[in-house]
């Protein structure tokens, strides 16, 4: 039993940083905090626009989620809350299902928040973590690219003001086709003003001729809060210039007050429905969430466990489905922002939060004129960011496999569906991986004049001799890939007619399965017909251990050496001793 | 361009045994063809009950399929036609979507041996014989056992005359178990007869105090001439003692004649709902084939082209489908009594062709009075004897992960159905290699004195120094298992305050994937910032030609050395100069 302080710290990380809080910290979090609440107020809402949902949920989903990761979670500067690619999922999941923006469909948001939440928090508990590492970079970066594409593509809806369908990349172009001659001219016009401001201020801030005016920290900051400017901006204009008159749509009435708590509604039938989605959004926002963690981590020098890291984002989601809103996890702008800005502690998560509730309590007004076409400039522009070919690029370059996973995924994505195109991407990587296994590299290797060392008779300059043939298999010895062994050792005999020895070196094999145990009992067989010796070397501790328990030892014809060096010795001793008789 | 007469062999390989065919080959084959055709007739007609099919397209399954082989196959004994295993993966593909006899159902099994045989055929062509390695030698001997399981209990309808449903193992417990009030006793008493005349008939004749009076080879001869010698018997009981009044089903008239050659009836619907059945078929067909080619081929040292197995099998299929037959393949049984008989060259099958044709025009109301009770008796006890469960203990003992596999194929195939099982055997496989994949065996190794080779140091006596720490993971890295890696290695460095040196030995990786190397360069940065360098050796050519093509390689702050012993001996002069200094 360990003491309870140790216990205590495990299980609510908080306590740790708790005992040291003090005024200088407060100081540098509330700093952060101010700084994330720019950004937050308009994401939130942007966000929850993406998920089909009224922008006030975006602004629920801020608020509790973030007070419990700071309490739970493992990162001190990871901002939990709404995010573009998980409510592009929850768009996806519940769009097949419900009418969007229909009040099944917001309940159906809640309770897919809470399925992610509870699964989230079995696979903590459980200690499924692992299950990580079964998605491969590329397949990721892939899957966040063409996810930003669609989410882009999504927010054409608002600027043109029709209702495209985004199903995939297809439906998107043919739904588009069949309303060109129904596209509203104001929102388009409106949301295009925005993004240039969004594209272009930031570029006239950073340029050379402004510096000696503005501090570098200062313009940042600005750039920072440019959304949240943006958004007053347009508020202004439209008070000023009437423009609702000329059709705008704007977000409307927000209803005021504390994120209403309560369970949504539930149904095995709407478990079942849900749970495909619930699933694949589990496993992303994880993915999402500890790699962001993981990379503030390397700069604070803490582990993170990851189970620890699912239970929080499992507690983190099962609250905001409790408070009216949707699937969360953890903010790569946000967080990297709070950083930067200097937040000491996940106080100033905490705080974020309690100005979110200020903001929803008592400002929800003023956003009653603000128009969807700002909120989906906002949109398109931070996410546009992500849109970048480069990976694809060099992927491809390294590893024409990861660059098939990438372009499959990719593909998946758009021309499929969100999910579906990340299944295909993760199953691709292993069909992949077995591709490579059952082609393994074999070659014939030689000594390396003055060491005791090995290598490939066609890559370096070696010796050999022509009654001993040496053979490294550069893969474990599985059924998928034992008969290119074999038909390699085939080849070596008809090409050799002095051929007395053939050593496989097993430096690379780290497992022989059941069907390459055969086979290799059968090799040992066939070349002991023609009178010619199998002989093993640098067998691994592990292998040999299964190996002393299978018939191949009893009938093998040669050897099993510790090193390739004392197995080509040996046998040239008894090959000259032989000669000599 | 190839010279015309080995071109001609390599498409036609019985051009070379028919220039130097003459009589004593003939007397040879034919005495072989005559040992076969005993076993051949009763088993043709079994199995073809086994498929739900009139017996009489049993014997012409054996006709053109053997004909075919023998001119293009690459084996000289194997004997193909009618087998148990593919008759009843045929029943378990048509019994869910036609009535078990019916014309339809007869139809469909003709045009499933003909989709069988281009599917064999177009694999072939186009090369895929490759595709066989994705069945592990466990999973095909648990799928043949538990097959032998399923067709057994098969035959049980016939010994107690109920219509029994056999689609898997729960299925027929209950139905047996609602049939059970309507048994019938008759063709139950006459089939266990049969069958305790085809156990202990044998027995007594290889029993010590007969050897005297029978020699071992005429002995021989009878107990595989003995089903048939049993179905003679049972003919001559059933008349003298009009058996058939007490209610014992018989085989019936069989209609005589040429099997009838004509296309059967398809339209692409009934090819769609064939489709999935005939992609087993033809899979497990090959499997069964080619590993019982294989086996004779290396008792007559002749290479065996698997695609031109593929190619023979396709036509041999293509034919039994166009002449109202059912699909085909191999048969274990009968090539070794082929060979062991003494056949010399394809002629024997071509001989036992002619015989079938000559029992198909003349003889075939022989069997009119025939029971069918004693047909599933040579059914079961030849099948029993399959029915092994050795290997399940040794594969388990040798393997988990292949004894696993073993046993998910089991009960797939019995609990489930035969193709499923089959598949989830497969699947499993991978499943179990990608596990064991990702949990990759790392170990710290040191040089093991008098030599300059490096092993484990848990396992082996070896020389370490605490400066340097030399690490060997022994599987390529991957995004399933870079993670280990860097867990390995964050202990390691926790553990020893002194560690300058991290070298990664290199010599069982065979490839490095994106993730892997992303990981890697993280890894280095990392320790890089803690003042421990890392350092490659032995890294195999195909991984330093990519790795070349890296950041990685730029960033390194160690070295990459061509062996082991090297940069140790590289890294302790370093140690030593610096601290002299």
């Amino acid at each position: 039993m360990k003491p309870l302080k140790p216990r205590l710290e495990s299980i609510f990380p908080a306590w740790r940083w708790l005992q040291h809080y003090h005024g200088g910290k407060f100081k540098a979090d509330l700093l952060a905090a101010l700084i994330v609440i720019a950004m937050l107020v308009p994401q939130g809402m942007a966000y929850a626009i993406v998920a089909g949902l009224p922008p006030i949920t975006g602004l629920y989903a801020s608020v509790l989620p973030m007070i419990i990761y700071a309490m739970i979670g493992g990162s001190p500067t990871l901002s939990i809350g709404p995010v573009a690619l998980i409510s592009m999922m929850t768009f996806a999941t519940l769009n097949p299902l419900f009418e969007v923006g229909s009040p099944v469909y917001i309940q159906a948001a809640c309770l897919l928040a809470v399925m992610v939440g509870v699964i989230s928090l079995l696979l903590g508990i459980f200690k499924f973590g692992f299950l990580i590492r079964l998605i491969s970079h590329p397949v990721i970066k892939s899957f966040i690219i063409a996810s930003a594409v669609l989410i882009a593509l999504s927010q054409v809806r608002l600027l043109i003001d029709v209702p495209l369908k985004i199903d995939n990349l297809s439906v998107f172009l043919l739904s588009f086709w069949q309303y060109l001659p129904y596209i509203h001219v104001e929102p388009l016009i409106m949301g295009s003003i925005g993004m240039l401001f969004l594209i272009f201020v930031p570029r006239l801030l950073r340029s050379p001729w402004l510096s000696p005016y503005i501090s570098a920290s200062y313009s940042a900051f600005i750039i920072k809060a440019l959304p949240l400017l943006m958004i007053f901006l347009a508020l202004a204009v439209m008070q000023r210039f009437n423009l609702q008159d000329y059709g705008i749509k704007t977000v409307g009435d927000i209803p005021s007050g504390f994120p209403p708590i309560n369970m949504p509604f539930w149904s095995w039938d709407l478990v079942m429905q849900l749970l495909p989605g619930a699933l694949m959004i589990a496993m992303v926002s994880f993915v999402e969430s500890i790699s962001i963690a993981q990379a503030t981590a390397f700069q604070n020098r803490s582990a993170l466990n990851s189970n620890q890291e699912l239970v929080a984002l499992g507690l983190a989601n099962l609250s905001a489905g409790l408070s009216s809103s949707f699937p969360v996890t953890g903010s790569l702008s946000r967080t990297v922002v709070n950083a930067d800005a200097g937040a000491r502690t996940p106080m100033a998560g905490v705080i974020s939060s309690i100005f979110i509730v200020i903001v929803s309590l008592y400002f929800t007004g003023v956003f009653r004129e603000l128009p969807l076409a700002i909120l989906a400039a906002t949109i398109m522009v931070s996410i546009w960011k992500l849109v970048d070919f480069k990976p694809f690029i060099q992927t491809w370059r390294y590893s024409k496999a990861d660059g098939i996973a990438m372009w499959v995924t990719f593909f998946g994505v758009l021309f499929i569906d969100i999910s579906t195109g990340l299944i295909i991407g993760i199953v691709s990587t292993f069909v992949l991986l077995l591709w490579r296994i059952s082609r393994p590299h074999i070659a014939v290797i030689g000594l390396i004049e003055g060491t005791q060392h090995f290598r490939n008779i066609h890559r370096h300059q070696v010796m050999t001799r022509p009654e001993i043939v040496s053979v490294r298999i550069d893969e474990s010895l599985t059924f998928l890939n034992i008969n290119s062994l074999n038909e390699f050792i085939i080849s070596e005999i008809s090409q050799n007619t002095e051929l007395k020895h053939v050593i496989l070196n097993c430096s690379s094999v780290s497992n022989i399965d059941l069907s390459a145990l055969e086979m290799l009992e059968d090799i040992n067989t066939e070349l002991h017909n023609i009178g010619v010796r199998l002989h093993f070397s640098e067998v691994k501790g592990p292998v040999m251990d299964r190996l002393n328990q299978s018939q191949l030892i009893l009938q093998l014809h040669g050897q099993v050496f510790l090193t390739h060096y004392q197995a080509v010795n040996a046998l040239q001793h008894d090959l000259d001793h032989y000669i000599h008789i």
